[in-house]
């Protein structure tokens, strides 16, 4: 049982930009995460882009009196570079890899390869269950000609329904990760509208960082002022995200970024600043009067809002089925090329089998050229048809993230009906969905 | 609220074999599939291997009256196959697909293409929220050389971990579908042991099927006796599994199980028997005294039998793991050779241009040859590296779930010292977790 005395939780969350023979300084930089996070003691450390196993292990070693619990999620080919160390022991953890999470030939980007994933870990403090989950979106390349943004919306779609899904038990649920979407991106409200969790920039009492929270700034030396485009100072991309239960309310003391360099460091962290809140657990008191429901408009109102944004969701997914299956025709379109050229070369292989010996005396075609293009055909078919298949799969993905999201409108819109007024018949009787598939609030 | 009354609920699950160009009268047998359902009005309807989307909209419009609400799980290149058809309203759904799913080379099986995963949709029944969930394992191609094995494993743990995480809000829990593993197998072992479902075969009531409940049986025309292996009669894979909770208690008053063909029909519904269940939803009298808590030895040999389970599971990860590893070096070995064989022709391509004039003159090697071997060279290069990239992400995906039993084999073995009389220390004045990675019990 939880104490009735108020109890002070220290979140922190970093994009390590840790990627081998990739990333500049490295081995250097996680020294300088591992002694600021051994100096700083905080509760509960999120990691991303811990894509080494040596940099976990390391990090392990380091914080092994300060945090003796960690877990490291595994997934996709180099991992998913998502890495928990917390003070508190952890009791279960849970882990789901997104569906689509870019392409396989953007090898220059390697997204793909990390395989992109929400990972849970629950944990006992003070009493309280608390679920704790730590992700990492696809990155936004170029905001213009976004190609990857049906993609990070299914990814956003998909941490909401994981998130609202695993964390009925929880009395306290923790977010924290990159997600590659401005606090105004459609993924970013789809989160906080579905999950209910409070942004810990916005709602905190103390502040110390570059203004408008930036996370990803122009000062950093890491970061190229092309990737920022418009905006010129920064980006706000990583959150500490936060929600209670009605056993224990959550505030947001206090919350510090780090601007570029820390004092008396050459270089920075990481290319991202790193998010340090200071969040305060305050037991409810049972006795206390219950908060008064919600009135019907401003039920109303948040339906409404929730319907807006699966819709616009919806848009968001479509144009990415579109994309995907221009790709896949064109796969296809490739192959036939490829196996069309190939069944001629094997026509023209036969013809001196076929023909009177003396007609087929003169092979018309260079030997040379003739096998080379014969191997170009079949690498042609090879690599049309495993984009076919991988086309079809991103396809099949995001029709299905499109199907749930026409589930939950309908869910949203049957809900809204029964909260009218006008009498509205229930198939079989049932009683209007308290908890559906847009509900923002936790189940008793 | 539910009602103080007993309510029946009937539950359908089959494996429909529903492969488009593969499966025997398909298309005849979804005819008959429909007529069926539509005739004997289940409440919820669990299907496995619709793999056409024609054949679920066929039996989507075919059920319209009498199952209004469905529900297809889109996943993989094909389709996971599962859907579901019910009497109730779907309030929400979810999806996870598994980490590990066979090959994609072994083309003739198939299994990858499809997504394996587990498919929940929600429900409210008679004012109860129930979460059922639809499943399908990997295929077991060869039982005494059981390549799948370490994949059907890291599947029964995430079946496990996912109903466990998922089913917290729910009063009534329903599991079906082709687990494709006998009910003594390791597999079926661990999901009963970590989520208390309890079996519809062995508690019902009454039963009408073959004898042990079997249901892929040598007397179906579909099924090829050598399939069976050493069990002539057939084999048990597909199951119904419920659970209730502290405001409804589950019986399962009937089980009956199709053998062979139907009467009156010339064949079969698929390969697979239909399981049909009826099960009884008894509301808990609030005022009932509560059940006797475990003793201490019970809880103990829970807990034993569960450390044992991870174990077993662990050791078989460990084989996949190895089998992996040897894949993926043999691809990188072979990968090895064409890239050095590549690199040698190229040598041998420079030779004109390096040697004086004279001495290049004489090519010792015929061009068609030459050039139709650094085809192949580069054809090997491209499928090793696809090769290598796969099982890296197999290894991967493996390593993840012997990770997580390890920790859950912690949990146990925690919460069992936190369970002897002797005092045991706790880090950070945690209390022994009721809720652990391995925890049976549904949380208050």
């Amino acid at each position: 049982m939880a104490t009735n005395e108020s109890v002070p939780l220290r979140i922190f969350s970093l994009n390590c930009w840790g990627l081998r023979y990739v990333s500049k300084n490295r081995e250097e930089r996680m020294v300088m995460i591992g002694d600021k996070l051994s100096r700083e003691n905080h509760d509960i450390v999120l990691l991303q882009e811990v894509w080494s196993e040596k940099d976990f292990l390391y990090l392990k070693k380091t914080l092994s009196s300060t945090h003796p619990h960690s877990y490291n999620f595994k997934s996709g080919v180099i991992g998913s570079g998502l890495a928990v160390f917390s003070r508190h022991r952890i009791l279960d953890v849970f882990f789901y890899r997104f569906s689509v999470n870019g392409y396989p030939y953007m090898i220059h980007q390697g997204d793909w390869f990390g395989g992109k994933a929400v990972g849970m870990v629950q944990m006992k403090i003070n009493g309280l269950m608390a679920h704790v989950y730590v992700t990492h979106f696809h990155a936004e390349y170029c905001r213009e000609r976004d190609i990857y943004l049906p993609h990070r919306v299914v990814q956003a779609w998909e941490l909401q329904q994981f998130i609202r899904h695993t964390s009925r038990g929880a009395d306290l649920v923790i977010v924290g990760g990159d997600l590659n979407t401005h606090p105004q991106d459609l993924g970013c409200r789809l989160v906080r509208a579905y999950t209910g969790l409070r942004d810990s920039y916005t709602e905190t009492g103390a502040f110390d960082g570059c203004e408008n929270g930036l996370t990803l700034i122009a000062k950093n030396p890491y970061v190229c002022a092309k990737e920022l485009g418009p905006f010129e100072e920064g980006i706000r991309i990583d959150y500490i995200l936060f929600r209670g239960s009605k056993c224990v309310e959550v505030k947001c003391e206090s919350l510090s970024i780090t601007q570029g360099s820390c004092p008396g460091q050459a270089i920075p962290l990481s290319d991202h600043e790193a998010l340090s809140a200071q969040l305060l657990l305050v037991p409810t008191d049972p006795n206390r009067q219950k908060r008064e429901p919600e009135s019907s408009e401003e039920n109303t109102g948040k339906l409404a809002e929730l319907v807006d944004l699966v819709t616009e969701a919806r848009t968001e997914v479509k144009v990415g089925v579109h994309c995907a299956e221009r790709q896949r025709h064109r796969a296809a379109r490739t192959g036939a090329m490829g196996l069309a050229l190939l069944l001629l070369e094997l026509a023209m292989a036969l013809v001196p089998w076929l023909l009177p010996a003396s007609a087929a005396a003169t092979q018309p075609f260079p030997r040379g050229s003739f096998c080379l293009l014969g191997a170009l055909c079949f690498c042609l078919l090879l690599l049309a048809t495993l984009l076919w298949v991988f086309h079809s799969g991103e396809i099949k993905a995001l029709r299905s993230a499109d199907d749930h999201m026409r589930l939950a409108a309908a869910s949203l819109l049957e809900e809204h009906r029964g909260r009218t007024p006008t009498p509205v018949r229930h198939a079989h009787g049932d009683s209007p969905a308290n908890q559906h598939a847009g509900s923002t609030s936790k189940e008793d």
